[in-house]
């Protein structure tokens, strides 16, 4: 009916521009008129009350000192220098760290919301500390209370996947050498490898005696090594590795070869036994995502930098304990906005499909946080072949990341963009208004503890974060000009 | 005068596109008309002669053999499997090798002729090898004829720069383990690191030393741990290091990068003193063409393969002494056909510029003969920062060098053009044909001995190679085929 009075209106077949929401359109397609859809959403998903607080948060002089704050935000996260400086042990090395506390992925969670893969390498961190000698002993540990479960990111640390760290664990020490954060440190565990790993939530004989292998033998000669060869530029080492095809994420074979190539002549020289030298060295070889675990305390140690910055809008955290989704705000340091760990779209191993996996889960999305993974998809085109997609795409998904970025890497450059930086600093307020969620590289774990990796693939947080943290900023930005609404 | 008379007859500012020579449309854009300039020669440079060879070379039956042949060529090339397999001394595994005989880089020459960095290499190599005790002795002896002189690839080996092998010099032993050649081996001096080295025609007491720890510490190692691991797939290796950002010839980060981890473990279980393991871990480290040493006799060995196949134009051979260019075709392995050397053009190292410059030098063209370097630029867009040009450029040269070759390489694909394979197989007819030059990334000598290197960037043969190949390839067709003129 509406489109016979259009062409009786219209001369010819019209041509439509469409924006918005496609259920108007049926009737417009049907007419024969040329239809072309145009994306869009209104601001805040087109919620009144989100579209209010954007509206406010816009006002010139907000605005303004939200900018400003955003700024120093950004340039003391550039300014950051992540050195890794050592390898010590989580008990001795980690801030509050103590016997009976395990750190996990994510935002605070207990036992009885814990999914399969964070139980079972509690189980496994149980049974490596000596605290059960059986499975069935270190869940009734675990659901007793008499361990205590806090995140990584409270202790200014990371873990990708289940992220468990327990106090005999090693872990890498990164110490900022630069800007405003200088002499502070964060920390990871070492990576143990592909397959049956505890941080899939695998906890068999076979995956606590590698862990023990690492604390033992790997851990001490990467130690002594480092106070041979000095602190390690871990920013620079990044930057290369960009040059080299490595996204930072789910590829990270340029940073493990050039960590190797690094420290091998360093660990040559040690007084080691030559079997154990050799085979510290082919246990790197052997895992190309040695250096994730590098990349993600030298991302938290920099976003660390650019924490405690009133009015900031810029995001310091995201993360994934594989139930929820956790973000932080620069300006609202430690305060967790959460909503569910979503299902990553992405390819599976052979045997395995999306009925197998467990949501979202791991500290690893701190790399998109700084602007690597899925943020500089454009540097590694390869990966496409790993999570799905074209090369086009990769190149798209860098670009559109841009949009929700307060600037670009003054030392992360991806070559195949004319060597413009990656986008960086994820700016909340964009990601609002724009409507535009991260874009996260990511691995799959099995939902069930003890299976491992079955795929990889691309994930966005949920909207409730960021609607959430919407909510608090808004509220803090009123707090701090507190006049802001007056018309000026 | 033209441009009125124009203007008259059309009506309007007519368009103009102009094919060929630009001297003709000096008239044409003064009468203001827009023109568009098409870029186009005739086969063959416009000689006659050419025109008449390339014609009859063109006809259906000539044609259909050549391309056959071609066929055959390309595929042998593709099936080739070359493995590192060991390291020995050139004399001991050089075919050929003999007391008192050198090796050099590029085509046939004489001590007369030969340029400052080859005489450099050739009083180094005589000083090295116990011959002479003074550079002044070194040289009489080199003009005297006690030194004789004959090209790597003579030799089945190749050598970048200067390119000299002598009798004591430790040797990468390169094998094919597929396709017609199997077992057929290959041979390269080990690379030396950047500066002052005796490829650049540096021969002091520093150069010798390094050579004499390479002989009698990092080659017996080296060996040693080649035979724990068992032979080193280079295709395979290559492959990788496209994928990261390596071009494998002016950039061979990856490549090195991935066979200092690959060697490493094996390294460290030798019975070796500390200190000769870490310096010679620390010795690759410390010089990222490490790995360029190891993918030219890789493609030397590729493109033996493809040697000795009637009828069929692809090139197996390109290479330089620093006076002349010499390329050699499939159909008639062990002729040379050669050119003037010509002046790179690039960018200079601070405090020097193109005077300082030799003209091209060294076998790492067998790179581009291969299809990487030049023409696998579209994989290191980070190359345009040491050569010069823009990462467009990049990926502009390896579309131009498709049009001259005569199809994908099947192990080595180029991320950023959707993992299309690099152009392989150059064509002497597609060469002369379209008048397109293969484009070969390089690095600059200084004309003087002992200096170094002093630039790098990208370099075309004279086309005096390509005539005179064409030539005696039209007199092999004609013999081959010797009615083929008769029409059918």
């Amino acid at each position: 009916m509406h489109s016979q009075r259009n062409t009786r209106i219209l001369p010819g077949t019209p041509w439509i521009i469409h924006v918005g929401m496609d259920d108007m359109t049926a009737g417009v397609a049907a007419s024969g008129a040329a239809l072309a859809h145009a994306d869009f959403q209104p601001p805040g998903g087109g919620d009144p009350r989100r579209v209010r607080m954007l509206t406010d948060l816009a006002e010139a002089p907000v605005a303004e000192r939200v900018d400003s704050a955003n700024k120093i935000a950004l340039e003391r996260f550039q300014a950051s220098q992540p050195h890794l400086v050592g390898v010590g042990t989580a008990l001795d090395t980690i801030p509050g760290m103590e016997e009976g506390l395990f750190l996990h992925a994510g935002p605070p969670i207990g036992w009885e919301r814990m999914s399969g893969p964070l139980r079972g390498a509690v189980i496994g961190g149980a049974l490596l500390e000596g605290l059960a000698s059986t499975p069935t002993q270190a869940e009734a540990l675990a659901s007793s209370g008499a361990i205590r479960f806090q995140p990584c990111h409270a202790h200014q640390a990371v873990g990708p996947m289940a992220g468990l760290v327990t106090p005999s664990m090693p872990v890498w020490i990164v110490e900022d050498h630069g800007g405003h954060n200088q002499g502070k440190r964060s920390f990871c565990t070492l990576n143990e490898g592909l397959g049956k790993v505890l941080r899939y939530g695998a906890f068999s004989s076979e995956v606590l005696e590698r862990l023990r292998f690492m604390e033992t033998t790997l851990a001490p000669a990467l130690a002594a090594a480092l106070e041979e060869s000095g602190p390690v530029d871990l920013k620079l080492l990044m930057a290369q590795a960009l040059q080299m095809g490595d996204e930072g994420h789910n590829r990270n074979r340029a940073g493990t070869s050039l960590l190797i190539r690094e420290l091998a002549p360093h660990l040559a020289a040690l007084p080691l036994a030559r079997e154990d030298l050799s085979r510290s060295l082919a246990f790197m070889h052997a895992n190309d995502h040695f250096f994730l675990n590098l990349s993600m305390p030298m991302a938290k140690c920099m976003l660390m930098a650019a924490e405690d910055v009133p009015l900031s809008s810029m995001l310091t955290v995201m993360c994934r304990n594989g139930t929820d989704f956790g973000v932080q705000v620069a300006s609202m340091p430690g305060r967790w906005f959460t909503g569910p760990a979503m299902q990553v779209r992405g390819l599976y191993f052979p045997g395995f499909s999306a009925s197998d996996a467990n949501p979202d889960i791991g500290d690893s999305a701190i790399m998109e946080t700084s602007g690597i993974g899925g943020f500089a998809m454009a540097a590694a085109p390869a990966i496409v072949q790993f999570v799905g997609g074209t090369v086009a795409d990769a190149l798209a998904t860098t670009r559109r990341m841009a949009r929700i970025t307060l600037g670009r890497n003054s030392t992360w450059a991806i070559p195949s963009l004319d060597f413009l930086g990656t986008p960086t600093g994820i700016d909340l307020l964009r990601v609002e208004s724009l409507n535009l969620l991260p874009a996260i590289n990511t691995g799959i774990a099995h939902r069930e503890p003890g299976v491992g990796q079955v795929g990889a693939g691309l994930v966005s947080p949920p909207w409730e974060c960021f609607h959430q943290a919407l909510s608090a900023f808004h509220q803090h930005v009123m707090e701090t000009i507190p006049h802001h609404a007056e018309p000026v």
